[in-house]
């Protein structure tokens, strides 16, 4: 078994959304700075409640010559705040793919990743 | 001991800048929420290196009715991303106070916090 | 308003116990290293349901030349996990003190310090 | 592209040692519990400096059922702290799986998986 296996994307989506949508947004930063930011539930707000919602997301890039970072994890707080997370990255233009996770207590782990 | 012992706040800053900054920002979230901002080093960047950087921030929101939430941690990594939070909290009008919380792992905790 | 404002310590315990419990545990590790345990509710578990729980514990030690270090940070998931964590400190005769952060989703930040 | 494209495994183990390793001890705990502890560098000592070190070990579980759960996260503080997490899981005998995840700072993200 690999960690892989447990792992959901769009192929998975029901009713419910989970994938994290991943958004590129540039010049819009603390210093005109661009910034990559991760949403779950775009579209279609997903429950947030203390017995089902989503606890963080993640964000990793891949670098040209082909290292993964991790850019970091936000987690969040059921019923006070939105599964959304902007990660101020440096040298975007360095990544030529970048994929977030995310998880929903209920429904695991779910992935996604966009070439730039 | 208690661990308010060892928090430093705006009267220890230095030369380089540590206390987290809070920003509130209205209506310019998805579908127009509010959001509150997080920001180390807002005037003057802090170190960024792997050697001496800010490893998270976090935000808690204190109800009118005296309760803590904690809205989550974002953690960062050094040299590729800048150390800027950004928590979509909801109901902002609840909270009679925000405080954050930021480390640096060659100086230590940080805490400001800001009554709104 | 600071940060220190908001934390309990041991003056707050009601009939729920929150404050984490410190153990210094000489010889026990991987190669017979030692190793700093941060317990809730050590005596008397804590509730564990998605409506009230403990959602992470911290450690931070404090050099004996005075700088802080924060150990890391260990999430639980409610129901699922105890909220147990057991830090493998490097060097622990190098630190005069220990301090522990915990968050409870409905009592807040809890915090206790040892001496050693 | 998909986040199980960056995953590595025990295919990908050079003289560094990576894989986290998965180990379930019984009876052990407070109160004679079970845990599950992850660790890297279980027969190789990872390097552990501020430019090469281990961040965070994660756990996952599967259950008979079928469902993902994320028993948390627990982060490491380069120089201070060996990369060994002591999950405190409860009914380890509803899971049929574990899988732990860890992050390199220069090497990327590694999996492992243990079937029970």
């Amino acid at each position: 078994m690999n960690f892989a296996d447990i792992l959901k994307g769009r192929e998975a989506e029901g009713k419910e959304k989970h994938v994290p949508e991943i958004d590129i947004i540039r010049g819009h930063g603390k210093d005109k700075n661009d910034f990559v930011r991760v949403t779950v539930g775009k579209e279609v707000p997903h429950p947030n409640t203390a017995e089902h919602h989503i606890e963080w997301v993640e964000l990793y890039g891949i670098t040209k010559e082909g290292r993964t970072i991790n850019f970091g994890r936000m987690g969040f707080e059921p019923i006070y705040t939105d599964p959304v997370a902007t990660f101020h990255v440096k040298g975007i233009d360095n990544f030529k793919a970048f994929c977030a996770l995310e998880y929903c207590n209920i429904h695991g782990v779910w992935q996604n990743c966009i070439e730039v």
